[in-house]
């Protein structure tokens, strides 16, 4: 389990490196394989001061497992998370610039990229809005990407949260929203976008799925 | 003392990090618990230059102290501020980008965002049109501020005050109004904003003050 | 050639540097002087995980010929302008962000800036789309850059992809491309642009390709 | 000498911190004082590679008076602003991508903002369309910054020239040059800007050019 919390200590340092974060706003989880468990980062804490033995070990109701710090104070939408979705192995959320502003607007990003067709497989999704202090959020999260191809949410004047097999695929998934988030905004702003049509979008996701990288 | 010199080297570091900063265009201060005194940048001195040493010690009249250097061209703002409220324990002044864009607009920044509620607790005002010289910009800064739950005012065709408890607090304040401002207009920009219920804003800001980070 | 892979992995950090990639979507390509063979990227590494050994060979069809790792999924494309293109020793191939919105649109940018008829000789064009899986993206390269004086396509609703005389010829065009994007982009959001005379981007062009830097 | 060669150096490192230059296009010279001499950036070299013994010296000409490299391809720009304008102690070309922006549209940047009454007093002009290879950049500079207030002239489709009484003056307006065409472009892109009184920028600027800094 230490491997795992460092894996996050350095989750935490790329939502920094591609600034998608600001003070202490946003956090990665990670389920322990195998366990009713997941690990999260405490609530408030800078990025700087981060340490693997801070990393707070909490169960899928969201409770303090272990650790001397309180949990995020987003544990329970992680926890109800993992309680849905057992294929889910992390979970990120940030209020990362771009993709926030779409959520501020309530719109869905349109899928006008092939990088866009290859991770998110289509548009990414608008979650309803939710407060804070009950499992609002995670109720949301969890319909909107149950059966969608997209691992990203833009939940409505909130930000994104981001599920994956394990929690660097979450993270990448964070990543690769704001940056189309960013260059569909831009795009846009100039005039008229060029749609992809369907079947293309459809081979880009099947292939990239199932070929890009090391095997 | 020597501690709070540090931090406050420390918090120049972070207005560089989030680039709320060009050249010399910034400062921190952190009053003396239990004295009638403040720590605050010399004038014109680059981040890179700064040490605990360099930092100036003025009165509440923003009269020099302590130093071998001339304390910030803005020292009167932050001596109003703290002479006119006692809970204020740091101020903040930058010309950060986003923020300034709309001080140039005279236009208040609206809470369409989750983390603008938690913060700001509503709109981040604008105060009025001031010259360097005298006291008015700091009288700006009170009234606005005062009763107002936004720790950051956006001084007309100038740019950001930031107040809080301590300097850390005020700090985070600015950084966190830089983040609203960008996001809120790049949202704006891409078409109507979608409002946050009041009551809703009201139960976000009140569980943030209350409920987040570390006891 | 070990040099030529040492260069290759200071190339790819100069993509970073420059934030023209997100996660591992970028890749720079290196032919062998005097061989039917050239050097890329491994398909999914972090730029940070990027050694000289890591450099995977391949012969001009992008098979696989030394290297413990598989290509990158781009190869092929780079493979195909290598084939057709002798001139051709380095290609690059990113999704820059403001680049990639002109993509969106399928407008060329055009060219009104002496920096851009000092490196393209007039606009940045935009190539056809194309599936991944075959030559269609290398044929639309070739297509579009033949005759041409840009040393980078945009190709629709995808990305960049540069050509030069070596590696960092292309790095070099790949890194001008986004930076006159976006100078375009901006400038042409707040009204009008002036054009430069035809006449005018040619002396420019000239004059660049044959007198500037080092002799 | 040495030390103002390093100082060369140190201030080239300042155009890449603030992002005012893309792989090797900008530079900056300064004056030998009380002699008819500047030193300038070679051509075409990064700025990574840089060293003090590096930089050229030229004469008021432009032509090389000691050193291995080619002087920079702006340097009769730079040498003609020399010629014209003794009080000059420092020049500085970039494409900074705002700046630029407001160039290719042919506009000054309106003074809206406190820090640019500070800085530049007004408006930050526009110079003509102007070839390199003779003297027709320098003639621009010069007749567009005689008698002005404004340290930096947009010249049109280009970019910025900077002047001050020393290099790091001129790099200091080139710094503040960029950061108020960005917060003036993104002001304006939200709505109709509030102008200052011209009482106002006349007070701001004699107060900054006076009293600021250390003594």
């Amino acid at each position: 389990m230490n491997k795992l919390r460092q894996e996050l200590v350095a989750l935490h340092a790329e939502l920094v490196r591609y600034n998608l974060v600001a003070w202490t706003a946003g956090n990665v989880s990670a389920r322990i394989p195998g366990e009713d468990l997941f690990l999260i980062k405490p609530s408030g804490v800078s990025y700087d001061d981060l340490s693997a033995e801070s990393m707070v070990l909490c169960d899928l109701d969201g409770k303090l497992v272990e650790g001397e710090l309180s949990p995020s104070s987003d544990t329970a939408a992680h926890a109800y998370v993992y309680r849905a979705m057992p294929e889910v192995g992390g979970v990120v959320h940030t209020h990362s610039t771009y993709a926030t502003a779409w959520a501020a607007r309530d719109e869905p990003i349109p899928c006008v990229l092939t990088a866009m067709a290859d991770e998110f497989g289509g548009e990414i999704p608008v979650g309803p809005f939710a407060l804070i202090g009950n499992d609002d959020i995670g109720k949301g999260i969890v319909a909107t990407l149950s059966g969608h191809r997209s691992p990203a949410v833009l939940m409505r004047n909130h930000g994104v949260f981001s599920i994956g097999k394990d929690a660097r695929a979450a993270v990448k998934a964070a990543v690769m929203c704001e940056d189309v988030a960013r260059t569909v905004h831009i795009a846009r702003a100039g005039g008229p976008l060029v749609p992809i049509a369907p079947g293309d979008i459809d081979a880009l996701y099947d292939r990239y799925q199932n070929v890009y990288g090391q095997r």
